[in-house]
C-alpha cells in the first residue's frame, strides 16, 4: 500500500510511539510485508532470525523490536510489539468502513457499467466502462477494475487475507490493506473468492477467464490471458504467469511461480515452481510424461510382485 | 435451443447476411453446437478438418467460412466469421435480459412454491409446484424447475458455460442459449453453481441430490437419484446415469458418460468414461479393486528397494 | 436437540400414535440420532441388524418397528415407520419457519455486534457481543454465536445435512433439528457452508480459523485454535482436536477422529482416523513420512522396470 501521501520517518516515529534509529531524515512511501517491499517503504520483523533478510530488503524503514544499528541510508523504528505497530499503521491509513449501502458514494462507476440488484460495491472502490456486474455480487474496499469486466453472481472481490499471527492469546489477523485489481477484459466467475492484498495487491492479468468458485488467496498475482476453471485455488503470494491453463479442482500453493503456458492438468496438487510451457499432473504435480511413465510403471507392480514373491 | 418459431433458411440466410448454399427450402427449428445436434437444427463450422463431422451430423443447416457442395438434403451458409455469426443467432433468439426485479414478472411460479428474500428469478423462468426457493439464490433466465424442488441459499444457477474461442484478440465468449432444466423431487445444496447449456440443456434428473458447492458445467445430463457430495465438480457436456453416486470433491472431467449405478469415492478424479455398476477411486481414478492392489503394492515397494539394492 | 420441557413418555407415546413398550414413567429430555444419543433421548431404529445397538445405546426411549421386550429402565415406542415417526417429532419441535424479514425478532444480537446489509439472520438465533456479520451472509435458524466472532461476506450456516434415508419412493431426508454453534474468535471465511446437526450441533470451537469456501458437514466437531484453509471439506460427524491445521482442499472423510495438533497437507483425502501431534499427506492420506518413502520409491520404478525387463 502507498500512502496518501509521503510520510517523513520522525513524524511516523512520533504516530507509532517507537524510538527512530539510523536515518532521520527518510520519507516512506507505504508499507508492505516483507516478500513485497519497494524502496520507500515500511516493512517490520519481530523474529530475530529474520533481521538480517528484513535489514537487507528493499524496504526503508523497519520496525522491530531489538535496538541494533541500522544499515546506512535505512531507518529502524523500535518498539515492544512490531506487528501490533505495523497492524496499526495499516488500519490508519485504511481505516475499516463498514457497508453503509448497496454502492458507497465514493465509488467510481465508468460508463456503460451495470450493477444489477443486491451486489455491493465497497468505499473507494473504481469500476471501469462497459463492466457487467451481476447479482449478489460484493466488490470490497478500494478494489480497482478495468474496462470490459464481467464478474457473475455471487462473486466475492477483497475478503481478507487468510493469514494470522500465532500469539500466546490465540490467532492475530494481520490487517489487510491491499486491494483487489482486475484488468481489463477478465472475467471472474460465480461464486468466486478473492481475497485482497495482506499490504500488496492481488491482481487478475488482461483477459484472463476464472470459471466458477475459483478462489484465488491474498498478494496473488496472475498473468494475461490465462484460463482458470472451475474450483480451483490458489495460495497466497503466488505468481502465475501468462496464456497458463489451470484445469479444474487445481490447487497451487502459496509463495510459487508458475511459468508461461504453463497447462495444470485438473486436481493437480502444485507444491514447487513450475517451467515455462510445460505440461503438469498429480499429487504432488510432476511433469506430465514422467508421471504417466510412474502411473505405467505402478500398474504392472501387483503382478510383478505376484510372480517375484511366488 | 428451439427457435420459438421455425424458420425459412432463405430468411435466415438474409437475417445472417450469409451465401446460402445447397436446399433452398429447408425450415430451420433451432440451434446446437456440434455435440447436441438434431435434425432441423443450425449448427456452424470454422476448422476445415472438423467440416467432416459437421456435414454429417444430424444437423439440417451448416454455417461455416468455405464455399463448397452441399450434402443431399442439407443447407450451408457461408459466411466470413460462423463462430460470430453463430453468436449472434444466439443473441438474436434469446436476447441479454438485465435483472429488473427480485422475480421477474415473465417468471411463472407453480402453486404452493415459496420464495425467500433477497432472491433473484430471472426472465422467462418456470417453477412448478410446491418448490422451496431459499434466500439468496439466483435463478437465470429460462431456467426450467419442475415440481417439489428445493434449492437451498445461494444457490446460482443459469449461469455462462465457461466456453471460450481463442482468437489473436483474446477469447470470445460463446454466447450461452441453452438452459438448465430441473426435474421434479430434486435438491441443490447451498452455493451450488449450475452453468447453462451452450446451445442446448444442463439437466438435472428427478430425485437427484446435490449437496453444498456442487458444480454442474454446461451442457451435463445428470440421471435419476443420483447422490452428488459437497464440493464435486463435473465438467461440461458430461452425461451421468441413474441412481449414481459421487463422493464429496470428486472431480469428473468433461465429455464423459458415466454409467447408472456407479459409486465414485471421494476425492477421485475421473478422466475416462465409467461402467455401470462398478466403483471407481484414485486420480486418476481406476476401479476400485484394481486401484487398492496397485496401493497395497506400493506399500511394498520401498522395503523392496530396500532389500534388492543392499 | 433437547425438548423446551421434558415430555413424559406417556404424552409422547399419544402424540406419535404409538405403543408404548416396557417402562411408562419416563421423561424424555430430548432426541438424537444413534451417534450423539444421551440419557434421557429419544432415538429410532428401523433395521433390525441394529436394534442391539440401539437397545444397548445411552437412549432411553426407542422409536421401533417390531414389538419386542424393552431393557430394563427403557421405554420402546413401537410404531409402523419409526424413521418417519422420528422426523414428525423433530419437525414438531423444531417446526419450519420461513425467512420473513432480513433479520428475524426473535434473534437476539449482542452488544457491539455489527450485522451488513443484505443478510440474513435466521428465528431464534443468538448472537454474542463485537461480532461482525458481513453482507449477504445467512444465519440459520437457532444458529449459536459467541462473542467478537467475524463472519466474511456470502458465508452460509446452519442449512440441512446431507442426509436421506432410501426408500422405494425414492430419497426421503431427515429433518435437521440440530444447530451450529460457533464458540467465541472464530472467524468463518468467505462463501462458506456449514450444515446443522441432524439432531445434535455442529460445532466451530473457540479461536478457530476457517478460510474461504470451507464446507463443514453435519454434526462436525471441530476443536479450538484449528486453521482450516480454503476449499477443504470435512464430512458428517467427524471430530476433529484442537490446533489441528488443514492445508488447502484437503478432504475429510464422514464419522472420523482427528488428533490434536494434526496437520494434513494440502488435497490430502483422509479415510481413517488421524493420530494427534502427526502430519498427514496424500490420497488416501497417510503419514508423511511414510508417504514421502512410497513416492521416492515409485520415482524410481519405472528405471528399475527398464534394467529388469532389458
Amino acid at each position: 500500500m502507498k500512502f496518501p501521501q509521503p510520510v517523513p520517518v520522525r513524524e511516523l516515529a512520533a504516530q507509532l510511539n517507537a524510538e527512530l534509529i539510523g536515518e532521520t531524515e527518510l520519507i516512506a512511501l507505504g508499507m508492505n510485508e516483507i516478500h513485497h517491499v519497494q524502496p520507500g517503504d515500511v516493512t517490520f520483523v519481530d523474529v530475530e532470525k529474520y533481521f538480517d533478510k528484513a535489514l537487507k530488503s528493499a524496504a526503508s524503514i523497519i520496525i522491530l523490536n531489538k535496538r541494533i544499528d541500522a544499515p546506512t541510508g535505512k531507518t529502524l523504528l523500535y518498539c515492544a510489539d512490531p506487528f501490533q505497530t505495523y497492524n496499526n499503521l495499516a488500519l490508519h491509513y485504511r481505516p475499516f468502513l463498514p457497508v453503509t449501502a448497496a454502492v458507497s458514494d465514493t465509488a467510481d462507476i465508468g460508463e456503460g457499467t451495470v450493477v444489477e440488484p443486491n451486489t455491493i460495491i465497497g468505499h473507494h472502490v473504481r469500476i471501469g466502462q462497459n463492466c457487467y456486474i451481476s447479482a449478489n455480487v460484493i466488490i470490497g474496499d478500494h478494489t480497482v477494475i478495468g474496462d470490459n469486466v464481467l464478474i457473475q453472481p455471487g462473486a466475492i472481490i477483497g475478503t481478507d487475507a487468510f493469514y494470522f499471527k500465532k500469539t500466546a492469546a490465540g490467532f492475530v489477523k494481520w490487517r489487510s490493506c491491499g486491494r483487489v485489481v482486475i484488468e481489463d477484459d477478465a472475467e471472474i466467475g460465480a461464486g468466486c473468492t478473492i481475497n485482497k492484498g495482506v499490504s500488496s495487491d492481488t491482481v487478475i492479468g488482461a483477459g484472463t477467464k476464472l470459471d466458477c468458485k475459483v478462489h484465488v488467496g491474498h498478494d496473488v498475482r496472475i498473468g494475461k490471458r490465462c484460463l482458470i476453471a472451475a474450483q480451483t485455488g490458489i495460495g497466497g503470494n503466488t505468481v502465475i504467469g501468462d496464456d497458463v491453463v489451470l484445469y479444474g479442482q487445481v490447487g497451487i500453493a502459496q509463495n510459487l511461480t508458475i511459468g508461461d503456458k504453463v497447462v495444470v492438468s485438473a486436481k493437480a496438487g502444485v507444491s514447487k515452481d513450475l517451467d515455462a510451457g510445460k505440461s503438469y499432473f498429480g499429487l504432488p504435480a510432476g511433469e506430465a510424461r514422467k508421471m504417466y511413465r510412474e502411473l505405467a510403471a505402478l500398474r504392472l507392480l501387483p503382478e510383478f510382485f505376484a510372480q517375484y514373491y511366488k
